[in-house]
Order: structure tokens, then C-alpha cells, then sequence
């Protein structure tokens, strides 16, 4: 890409021209900058940005682009930093935008059915909202402290993907701004739209990398009235995994099927304080149902239930009061952290495999796990075929760390690949995931790519060194 | 864009050199091509190729466009040939890849609910195929003689639109050739994915012009169980349409609402030879209801048929029996036929605008019947907001005729972009609707999408002329 390392440093005549846009109580330099904006939830990949601006408005964020475009200063953007792939880490400095402060829901169309907001709204205030209207936002991602403006840029998924999909589908339109400062409408309030090139369904998902998203125009659902979650345990994982395609096959759509194992459990029992329901079974799967009446949901989690036992399941237990649900969605909710509190240092993989390949890919990292004396703890969106699998590193020196895992993960990888799997499910490429990335998809896909970059950002400043790069 | 009218005109050493492709039984030339390869359903539009080519295999198709990249030949893909825009028209002439006869269907897989196609196969076909494995591909549009592949280029919407998305929303994985011939896998049987830019999202509805399609992977739904129709008169069409918004709030989802009016009702019991069940009301809505039992769907049309009661229907009609909603959807069927043989030709216009502007916008096309002295003929997808609106020319002479339809699509898209609507729902732009699209979206987008374009086609070879261009 052109100019990749050769962006102008910002020196006090640029922090003069940007104080004079955002004025000086939104600007920040030099140990005024928190380190947290050096890197987001991954570990390792850090970097301060020599200036941090925080905006109100699109006309700001069209101003400072505007300015570092005829300037060729790199620009990133950010939200809350709930990232996992180091994708809003600012790698050539230059000035960070942070969008948090534009957190505003603009307005609830209640006759289209749309919510109109700005990108710093997060997503747990979202899904607050609308269900106080009696609507429903469906796209789930376990981090509900991550913006609305994060969860387009990475296409984020979530729980929910197997019966209602993932964020992009849930984009009728967005104003952006281009790296030149342009600002840009695309799709709008509309159902379809069959009007030249969806650029919108392009930028979401694109990280960062070709615009910056500030408005976005949500499609909404009636919020379903019922839901209920079972919970099933499994004398071992591999039984509980093989009947996720058997459930898929026959015909009723669980909202999620989520799988875990009994350490996982424990972990996140410590982690909680908070006993869950069973941890007597070595595996489990958790399964919700949602739909308008307690005779359509049960039709369906009867029939998933008789499956579940005919394919090895110990029982069923169904959780359909607020508080029994609330014990099992909560520890699932802290999986993640529970895992993180029980080592010193971990990474992830976020690999989506077709759902009737998921077995096979989670005994490989048994076998992983064994082959390279490493912990690896796995759970995740069973009904996707989105794995989420850690790799832990304990009481590893660096050097052995980083051998160790560069190893694993480019087995987990290959073998992804070979099962026709893709390397991220929903937690996006950024920076980390670059080089697995290019292995997956090809030079002549990766070149297509970097053509697409440069159409929308022809001097490569907009979160330079992402995705493609 | 480069090289727009400086193709090499394709001669006899090309025609050896593209024989040996394909073989000499499926390449045609001269007075050997049929005339309906010049044109696709809408009329006024055509060309004929220098060259027309069968082909059987995405590496035939690879091997055609790498012959014409690097000679300089302008080639376009064709499918069913039902567009309405003018899309699949060679203007530049040259090659016209005809992908029909790559019509298998490839792979069924249940485990993974997706289906495996090759372009050619019509979208009928494929409605067949998997109902009869009781399962369910959603996007329907009205023209069932389509393929697959033409789907995908226009992004296809329908009458399920409202309850179950656009075609693109059921497109998993592409194979796509480039236009230097490169083949390229775009996405897969996964139901997540954040690896990169989204290419096959941009492909789907990109006309022919980024890429040609070879391969698709569908996403499918267990097939539901139970259907029923509502046919609703109303004292007139304003009143039915300003019914629909209120049908959308009330949380209800029909899987369609479509509107009609008598006469289109009266036209179509004239083309069919067969009454319909009712041609009393000057307007109606259908309604479309879909589940798992009668119990789920009776709740969500009882409630539905007690707003249009309260908002001036004159009565609700159930159809729950295979005939009676036969007779019904054969005649919404025959729409467009019915229009099309009560006048001597006619063309469209398929605005999409948000639905609570309906009625806004159906209420302007009667003052322009009124002001330019024209027939103007409306029915469409009352509950996307998609409109179908039919400008007849009965005994205008030629000049006349196109004087006023210019005029008559001029107000309307301008009308429509006042309502925030986008100038195609489903139909898209090709040759015939770009001066709409161009001042719908202005100058610095549509260099945006002329930018992506050349990503993807830097010589232009690729159905040059086409919706950016």
C-alpha cells in the first residue's frame, strides 16, 4: 500500500488546526492520554496515538478526516475498545477519534420498526431500550459494554446467530464518513434496496479500514414474548457436540445452542461466587427457545429434548423462570473472564466451522492440547459452528509462550481450513489474525482486498496496517 | 472509465481461439444467435453480442474471461434473461456468456441447511426441490422462470421480503470468476464470518458488473408447516394502505402484505379466464400468514384482521384451503401480465420507500396520472414498501410516449427521494435506471462505486455501461 509508513508525525501546528475543531477540552496529548487507548481486550499489541480526540457530532469527525487527509496523518477510530484482535490499535500513532462520547439514540421508528443511533451508544443500552418498547434488537455478542459503532465494524454475532443472524443483518443504513472527509449516506429506512453497490453491507464488518461509521439505522423486531432454556448434560463433550447437526436436521430452530464443558463450569463458579444449577456432568449444552407463546416453544424444545436423549443426554433440565435462567446465562456470560482469572495470559481463536464439523474440530484440540502440553479451554456457539478456544499460558516463560502458541495456532488453523472453515467467526482480523487471514483466503483474494482499501482510502490513512494490509 | 468505447471487436481468429474452449456446438455467431439474446424483458434496450458462448463449467467460464482480459473484449454474463433494467444487454456487443446450461443442483446438505447450486438453475426449480425435502428457501419473487444467478446480480427481493429478507440474506458462499478469469471462494457453509471484507455481500446485487457467478451455497429453513391468506377489501386504496403501517407496529408479522386495486384485479380475471374470489372493493390487501400450527398463525391474523376491521375494511376473507389460496395467488401472479396485454407497451418504476410512505407515494402517482394524462397502474409489496408502478402507453405516439414517461419517472424519482426511498426495491439499475440512481445518490458516491468497480475490473471489460458507469 502506499504511504504505509510514511505518515506525517503531528507537531503543534497540527494539534493547533485539530484544538480549533473540537476545542480544548476534547483534545488530549502526551501523558494526558491514557494508556488505555494504547490497545483493546488483546494483550501484546499496543501502540499510544499521538493525539486523542473525542467527538460530538459527524461534522467534527468529517473535519479532523478531512484535515489528516490532505495532510496524511493515519487516523483511527474507536469505541470501547472491547476488541480482541487488536483492530483499533492506533500501530502508526497518528490521532485516535474516540466516538464514546457520540452515545445518543437518535429516534424509534415504531412504523418501520428502526432505531436510529449514534456509534458510542453501547450495546447493553440498545437491547435496554428497545425491550422497554416491546421491540427487540436480536444481535447477542457476549460483550455488552462493546458500541453499536464496534459491533458493525467487526459484524459482530453473538448467541442469538443461529435463528436470527448477525449484525450485518440487521443494518438498513449508515452515514459515514470517508477518509477525505466526505460524508456519505447509504441504504436507509428502507426493507430492500436493489440501488448500485450495497456498500453498506461492505462496511460492515470492514473494521475500520474503510470508513468511519456515525449513524447507523437498525432494524428491529417484535420482541418475543416467551423464552425458556434448557440445560443438558452429557457424559462427554464429543456426545453433546455430535448432536448439534441432529438438532439442526430436524427442523427446530433453538434462538442458541451453546456448549461448554465442567471445568469451564467450575471456573466460572469460583469466578461468580454463585453456584450453577449441575456441574455433575462432564459436558453440557444450553439451549433457548423463544417465540410468542408457551405451546410454540414447547412443540419445539420437546422435540430437541427427545433428540438430546435418544443421542446420549444424562437429562433435561428446564430452566423457565427468570431466576434459574438468570443462573445459566450468567455463568455463561463469565466464561470468558473466569477463564482469564485462571491464568496469567491467554489467546483465542475464533475459527467458524461448518456446524456438522465441529466435533471433529474440537477433538483436535484435544489432541493439541495434549500434543504441545498446553491448556486449552473451549466452549462457544455450538448451533454456528463459531468456536471460541483459548490457549492458556500458565506458567510459560515468554519465549516458550510464543513458540508454543504460533505452533497451536497454525495447526488450529490449517485445520479449520481443511474442514472449510473461516479464520474469524465474528471477532474480525484487525491485527493479530492477519497472517492467518492470508493462508485462508489466497494472494489474489488478499490483492482484491487491497484494490477494494484503495478505492475508499487512496492514501491508506484510515486504520492503516488492518485486515488486508 | 477506461477504455468505455475502444473494446476490440471480436473476429474470426477469436472465434477459433473461444471454439476451442467450448467446442464449435456451443458457440454461435451472426444469424446463428436468436434475437431474444439482444434484450431481456424490458423493451427499448438492446444489442446483439458478436458472440454468443454455452457454458457448462466455472473453468470454461475462467478461461472465456481470461482470453477477453487480456484481449481487450467486453463480455457479459446472462442468465433467464427475465431482468427488467436492461442489465443483461450486451451494448458494447462482444461475448455473452450464457450460464443456463450450468443448471445442477449440486448438494443438498441437512446437517448444514444450505443448498448447493450451480447459477443456471431457476429459481422454480429450486422451490421445488427443497419443499419436496420439507425445507425452505424464502426469497420469491414474483418472476419464478429466473435463475439463481440472476437472483443473486439483482439481489432479488419478493413477497416474503417482510417476514424473511432479500435474496443476499440467504446467500452463504459465492465462486465467482473475475474478469481477468481468476476463480475465486467467497465465503461458505459457515453461518458466521468476519474474515475480511465481505466480497460476496458486495457481489449480490452488483448486476454482472464486479464478477460472474458460477457457484452459489443457499442458506435454507425448515419449511413451514401451516400457511393461510387474508384477502381484505377496502372502500378505497388509501385506506388499505394506511393500514400497513399500523399492521407492522401492532408486532404481528405477516410474511406479505400486497396491494391491489379492481381494475388490476378485473385485468387479471381477464388474462386468466378466472374469477377471483372477490372483485367488489375498489382496493385490497392480501395478507400472507406462516408457522408451525394453526394456533401460532390464527393468533397473528386474528389480531391483524381486527386492525384492518377498525380501519376501515369492509370485511376479512380467509383462504386456508389449497384452492382458495391458489385462486388467490395466481391472480396476484398475473399482475403484470394483465397490465402488460391491456396496453400496447409500458415501462416501470420499483421505488422502495420506508412504509409509513406509502400511501404518500401512491397518493402522487394518481395527481400525476391526472396531470400528464396517462395510465399509471400500481400494485407491489405494501408491507417492504417496494412498489411496483406501471406507466402505459396505450395510443401514445412514440414521441409522446417518451416525452411523458420521462417526465412522469422524473417526478416520481424525485418524489421518492424527497420520502427518503431508494430508486430500486428489487429490480436494480443496469442500463435503464442509472440517470435515477446518479442523481439519487450524487457525484462523489457514485465515483465511490465507479472506484470499487475498477478494483474489481481495471480494464472494464465486465458488462461495461452498467449501473455506475
Amino acid at each position: 500500500m502506499k504511504n504505509c509508513n510514511n505518515y506525517k508525525k503531528v507537531d503543534s501546528k497540527d494539534i493547533d488546526i485539530l484544538t480549533s475543531i473540537v476545542g480544548k477540552d476534547r483534545i488530549f496529548i502526551g501523558n494526558n492520554i491514557s494508556e488505555d487507548f494504547s490497545h483493546d481486550e488483546l494483550g501484546g499489541i499496543e501502540n499510544m496515538p499521538d493525539v486523542l480526540m473525542e467527538v460530538l457530532s459527524t461534522e467534527e469527525v468529517s473535519k479532523i478526516m478531512k484535515y489528516a487527509y490532505e495532510n496524511n496523518i493515519s487516523v483511527v477510530a474507536r469505541g470501547s475498545g472491547t476488541g480482541l484482535v487488536g483492530a483499533s490499535v492506533p500501530i502508526h500513532g497518528g490521532i485516535m477519534i474516540n466516538l464514546s462520547p457520540m452515545n445518543k439514540i437518535l429516534e424509534l421508528d415504531e412504523d418501520n420498526l428502526t432505531l436510529t443511533v449514534e456509534p458510542g451508544v453501547l450495546l447493553m443500552e440498545i437491547g435496554k431500550f428497545v425491550e422497554e418498547n416491546d421491540l427487540f434488537y436480536p444481535p447477542d455478542p457476549g460483550e455488552k459494554s462493546a458500541t453499536i459503532g464496534g459491533n458493525i465494524s467487526t459484524n459482530a454475532g453473538g448467541m442469538r446467530a443461529v435463528k436470527y443472524g448477525v449484525t450485518r443483518d440487521y443494518v438498513r443504513g449508515l452515514e459515514i464518513v470517508l477518509p477525505d472527509g466526505t460524508i456519505m449516506d447509504l441504504g436507509g429506512k428502507v426493507v430492500k434496496n436493489s440501488s448500485g453497490y450495497s456498500l453498506k453491507d461492505l462496511i460492515c464488518g470492514s473494521e475500520g479500514t474503510l470508513a468511519i461509521v456515525t449513524k447507523a439505522i437498525l432494524k428491529l423486531l417484535p420482541l418475543p414474548k416467551k423464552a425458556i432454556t434448557l440445560l443438558i448434560p452429557f457424559e462427554d463433550l464429543n456426545k453433546a457436540i455430535e448432536t448439534v447437526p441432529k438438532i439442526i436436521k430436524s427442523k427446530s430452530i433453538p434462538t442458541s445452542i451453546e456448549f461448554m464443558e465442567r471445568d469451564v463450569i467450575l471456573a466460572a463458579e469460583e469466578f461468580l461466587g454463585k453456584k450453577f444449577p449441575d456441574n455433575s456432568a462432564h459436558a453440557y449444552l444450553i439451549l433457548n427457545f423463544d417465540g410468542n407463546s408457551k405451546e410454540d416453544i414447547e412443540r419445539d424444545y420437546e422435540n430437541v429434548a427427545q433428540i438430546c436423549l435418544e443421542n446420549g443426554a444424562i437429562d433435561v433440565l428446564i430452566a423457565d423462570t427468570d431466576e434459574r435462567k438468570e443462573a445459566i446465562w450468567s455463568a455463561r456470560g463469565a466464561f470468558l473472564e473466569a477463564i482469564k482469572a485462571s491464568t496469567t495470559e491467554m489467546d483465542e481463536c475464533d475459527v467458524c466451522v461448518p456446524r456438522n464439523e465441529i466435533a471433529e474440530f474440537i477433538k483436535y484440540t484435544y489432541e493439541l492440547q495434549d500434543e504441545f502440553n498446553i491448556r486449552i479451554k473451549n466452549f462457544g456457539h455450538a448451533g454456528d459452528g463459531n468456536l471460541h478456544i483459548y490457549i492458556l499460558r500458565d506458567d510459560l516463560s515468554e519465549e516458550q509462550w510464543k513458540d508454543k502458541l504460533n505452533k497451536v495456532f497454525k495447526c488450529m488453523y490449517d485445520r479449520s481450513r481443511e474442514l472449510n472453515g473461516q479464520v474469524s467467526g465474528e471477532h474480525g482480523i484487525g491485527f493479530a489474525k492477519k497472517q492467518y487471514l492470508f493462508q485462508s483466503i489466497g494472494e489474489e483474494q488478499r490483492e482484491l482486498m487491497k484494490r477494494v482499501k484503495l478505492a475508499f482510502d487512496p492514501k491508506n490513512i484510515l486504520n492503516p496496517g488492518k485486515v488486508c494490509e
